[in-house]
């Protein structure tokens, strides 16, 4: 059988987005990229976690045409596939409807970066994309998901490189990274820091910003090039 | 044994609502139709889920008098009857104490569509029923209680097919389905839409409406005629 | 031995709170009272759940004068020994730090009753007890504690029957009723019903009072003369 | 092999961090101090808990130099030397981004004593050290990190031996105690104390500090020469 071990870490990340409480029954949706054959797994539509076996998982190549797999593939599909085709690099993307990542989502508030646990992993306020415009919601929609998102990127001046993650007015995030673990990784990062900051501005509504010494010093001892964080 | 089948169905899907942490102690109960003999299954009152058996299931008749079984139904049986008399199609409902649905049946406030988890389930607010009359609380209660679902779905021109869902002021939420299993998932996602609408205001009071083409959009793609969620 | 089972019942009881997320580490106790022979059994002062065995349950009379156990007992062992003397009926109490009880009771706010949840069990705002005189503290501290809990019941002319349960200002709650299970699930639905009074103020600060009909209606149902919930 | 014992106390000490949920991944530390030996033994950077062996455990004199372990340790190493070599006494010490307190540390607010679970375990309020300069940040920061921590108990006269905690501006809590697992103990006592002022303040804006009386005689009957809770 082709694309084994791509369907066992579509299925292995898939399976941690119910583990890690990101999502209840089929809300949400993880994929995995490989470059070499390019093709990418994605958990097929609502389909149950309980039930979900590795052998469920979609394969597709980037011009969202089935490549093996029974199953209708999750219909977010065509969003994947956009921003695998855009953006050189990334491994793995999930897709959620996370509690605290959804209430900024439809908030439509960026969430602002007040503490190192942000600065750990991104030095900008993550991103919540403004809710899509009408013709592109009754055109591609999916599609047109990726490009909002792109768009969103675009505008603000964001490296996807650095800032993994995205929140999509009114729906909900989107984070990526070089393999889908680091993807799901996250996601739970995102929704821990969404947390953090919701609780934040209930203590203090005029809670400042984290200064630049700080998010810079956080990023680069985890991330930069003299990083001492982790095991090398 | 008669009806063995319908108690299973009844007793699984309230075993879930414990499962699903919806109620605590003995505080809901899930009822499950049977057209075909015109009887429903439900829970008997007060029994605590650790000892519940499937054959404590008490069966009713649509005039709310007992088929089969010893103990006594809940105490919110006249309800059970009462929806399944009037809606045509309906084959399970499951009532709770969840806690941020009771919230927002407390505060009095339908709960507002802000996003995509909202309107992958239904294109209207949920709607919450004003408390009863006083003549209605000290007749026929639990009778009337239906009556109030029914009334309320009336005033606000609402579809019990589409609108699964409804909170009753001061008290809780009830929701219903084509079976009982159903049922409980929508009492579930009622949860969840109750919390993230909760904090969405809190982020943001002035959180806007999900625009018209984002609701049509969610909810076709899953519930209309060209419907591509899922695996059909 | 002797008091073999009303130690047991009070260790399962206390072992209950735990089990319903009510404590951390050490912060509750629970007591079991025997009316025949004069006594109640309490949790030892200080020890973990997790190495609490029925034998350390340590026995009292009601002078506060240990009759069988090794172990010093709870430091609040005199204010259930208060409540004991003074409550005629009672046979079990219980005592946590739960979470949301703490903050209404930090709040130093009586709950108010907001909905069929809270009058399923209690008619009446869940009353708050002024924190203590500085005299009072400062001498005989929990056998005066007690007494605060009586002053307030006759202050606000509420009945122990009717209310098994009271926030003490800036502590937290002491439940009661027919045996210590029964406390222990007082204790449990306090902390859910402070949970939604929560709530329901966030989501509209000027949620309304339950109206009579509703208080008297569920409350009735359950407990009143021709109570049919539950099996009799 | 030498230290076993202490790296055994590290290791467990670590594994409660996670097992009481006050970390997600690897965000969080605990060392373990060795005054004999003039050595202390922490975690290495970066490894998560379900691969975390006792063998992993790095141990460091009081000049950051590794004496004993392969893995780099935590990267928060020299903030825990700094602590050891000023504070006479303590044992161990822990650091987590628990969300109440992280949530506190963010809103740059000392956590105010609003009842008898804070004044079990201090008689202050919680102090949150300011956010450090940015010629800190940009030096030796882990060290000045732990200097940041004594300047602020020095400007608030606080005693370390009473107030075993800390909130670091707009990063997260430092715990200590007499030894590791006291430390756990503290982190998780601190992350209740947070969330139950964060609910109190919600509840009540206007909630009142624990009048002197109490802050006394709770901290006293815990930690007092008449102490009389816990078994002695």
């Amino acid at each position: 059988m082709s694309y084994k071990e791509l369907k066992e870490e579509c299925y292995e990340a898939n399976m941690q987005l119910n583990a890690l409480g990101l999502v209840i029954y089929t809300f949400g949706n993880v994929s995995a990229f490989d470059k070499s054959h390019g093709v990418f797994a994605i958990k097929p539509s609502g389909v149950p976690y309980e039930v979900l076996k590795p052998l469920d998982i979609v394969i597709l190549d980037l011009e969202n045409k089935v490549v093996e797999g029974k199953m209708r593939p999750s219909s977010d599909t065509k969003t994947h596939a956009f921003l695998y085709n855009q953006w050189e690099g990334i491994g793995g993307i999930a897709h959620t409807h996370a509690t605290y990542s959804v209430a900024w989502a439809q908030a439509q508030k960026d969430i602002p970066i007040f503490g190192t646990t942000h600065a750990d992993h991104l030095t900008e306020d993550i991103p919540c994309a403004p809710p899509m415009k009408d013709e592109h919601i009754q055109g591609d929609y999916e599609h047109m998901t990726g490009q909002q998102i792109i768009d969103c990127f675009s505008d603000k001046g964001l490296d996807y490189k650095e800032v993994e993650m995205v929140l999509l007015g009114n729906h909900g995030p989107f984070t990526w990274a070089k393999d889908a673990a680091k993807a799901v990784y996250n996601s739970k990062v995102l929704e821990e820091v969404a947390r953090m900051a919701f609780l934040t501005l209930q203590i203090n509504p005029d809670a400042p910003r984290l200064k630049e010494a700080l998010i810079k010093k956080h990023y680069e001892r985890k991330h930069g090039k003299d990083a001492y964080y982790g095991q090398s």
